[in-house]
């Protein structure tokens, strides 16, 4: 791929941080990608005029919805802008599938007015999933200093145990040693994966998931990948860190991104591994307690935008090179 | 107290890196305390012999078992090992109950093989709980940059949504609270609770133990003490890193103990909170791997002996101020 890739952003939540941080990051990620931004125009134009910001240039627009600027309260969702932010997310990922775009930026959503707008997914990487034809999908946190992929995300903590199987563990780990591979560049990717019990259970004291599901698991795959575990949760990551493993397999949401948040926040990019196209996010919310007031950092957007043009660039290779 | 703190170190299980951590330590610690080993004679004798260190000086020696160092092989635990550890704890209490030691301090010790010993306790802190009359207890992991307590610690991750109650937060949160202000000297410290779900349970969209346990139990303490959440895990205890509270409470083990020994790794003292007198902890376990080589290091058992004097020096000042 010569000419930058082409960045399909979607301008999340219209009551949240999304049209603001959108707005500011704009002129530094023209300097290497195309960008092109699905959301409402009314709101971006009023976000560009309250704030000072330069508006989207006219190709750089894509518009996506009907929300009238008056019925978009910085702070304040609604079902009408959980509608709108669903269709934004509808709009980019047929443009990406038709092959307009290299790749996926999504600005950060409501979950709770998603779904009283009508769209019943618990997050982004669920809905991308389906929309994408039920494709298996993984999250992975892309820091400077660590990679986590926690193995399950919008589910309870009660229902976490249930949700780990065999199948789980060998389905994420492949993807993700290919994204490693692929995407990131990494010959011989090296994985660890985490316990789900405390001190993964003490030899089967507390819980014997690692003995009765992960580590069959991890026995199963290590013939395809260099990968080891289930290490104590509360150890591995500092493993990784001082730089034994490439990347790290959590069990659930807050073992795989207490850690990476903690030492790279701001810089840490949610990756979906998985769809037909890279696709990468901020790593904080909505933010309705400062929206709309030009207080929102665009960094972890500028980050997600430079993470994911290099995952298009690198899959462009590949397809060029015909590997 | 104008002398220095008594302090009693166990030896830990005699197969891990308990011994020679110890016998490294002592002269640091000397210059500050008045330490004294219970452990068995003949291992620590054979540990300083091999590795070319002290052995403890006559008064600092209390020898609480009876193994012989030939049946202590490094790396290689045993039910007699495991019996002699749990017998060093039990004289260590008794010498605190009774007034001859101003603290505790505990090398690590391995959890199967102390069960197997005939010592039924999931860890120290039940142990430490249960021979102090039954008094409710709680741990806390004390670094430089992070103080977290786990409310559940030796726990399945399965079993952890039910075992956390409001009666759970409430008791562990007076007692942090306690010991932040007359332990550590913080004059009104700030307390923030984790919550259970990722983020939350998003308003309830997966698991609701934050609305239906957590905030009412906040609640209730806020009377009390300067306390808020419950916070997402993954953004709370960065929150806590900037300077925005004293302590965490985290629901479980992982939750808890994921940033703060990511942080500040090898400077982390585990507390127990809620025993007649102070006692700490190192951070790392036996380390059977590389017990008897003189390779571990003693930094986290300095860090503990160091906390320790500095809890019963403000618990001492508070008796004599009669406060």
């Amino acid at each position: 791929m010569s000419s930058p890739p082409r960045i399909a952003l979607t301008m999340g939540d219209p009551c949240g941080v999304g049209p603001e941080i959108i707005l500011k990051a704009l002129p530094r990620l023209r300097e290497y990608a195309k960008p092109a931004v699905f959301g409402d125009p009314g709101v971006l134009e009023r976000t560009a005029r309250q704030l000072g910001l330069a508006p989207p240039a006219g190709d750089e627009l894509r518009a996506a919805g009907e929300l009238a600027a008056e019925d978009a309260h910085p702070g304040r969702g609604s079902r009408a802008a959980g509608e709108a932010q669903g269709r934004y997310i509808d709009c980019a990922i047929a443009a990406c599938l038709n092959g307009e775009f290299d790749a996926l930026v999504t600005a950060p959503i409501n979950k709770y007015w998603l779904n009283q707008g009508g769209f019943d997914f618990p997050g982004h990487t669920e809905m991308l999933g389906d929309r994408c034809g039920g494709c298996a999908t993984a999250m992975l946190m892309a820091g400077p200093r660590l990679r986590t992929l926690p193995l399950t995300v919008h589910v309870a903590l009660s229902e976490v145990p249930r949700a780990i199987t065999r199948e789980l563990i060998t389905g994420s780990a492949r993807l993700l040693h290919a994204a490693l591979r692929e995407g990131f560049g990494i010959g011989k990717p090296r994985i660890a994966v985490a316990g789900l019990n405390p001190h993964c259970g003490d030899n089967g004291l507390f819980g014997g998931q690692e003995q009765q599901v992960i580590a069959p698991a991890v026995a199963l795959l290590s013939r395809e990948m260099d990968i080891s575990g289930p290490f104590p949760g509360d150890s591995v990551f500092t493993r990784a860190l001082r730089g034994g493993f490439d990347a790290v397999i959590g069990m659930y949401h807050d073992q795989a991104l207490i850690p990476v948040k903690l030492l790279d926040q701001g810089d840490v990019v949610n990756v979906t591994l998985g769809l037909p196209f890279p696709r990468t996010s901020v790593d904080h919310g909505t933010a309705y307690e400062i929206a709309g007031r030009g207080a929102a950092s665009e960094t972890s957007l500028l980050a997600a935008v430079s993470l994911a043009a290099r995952l298009a660039r690198n899959r462009g290779r590949m397809i060029n090179s015909g590997t």
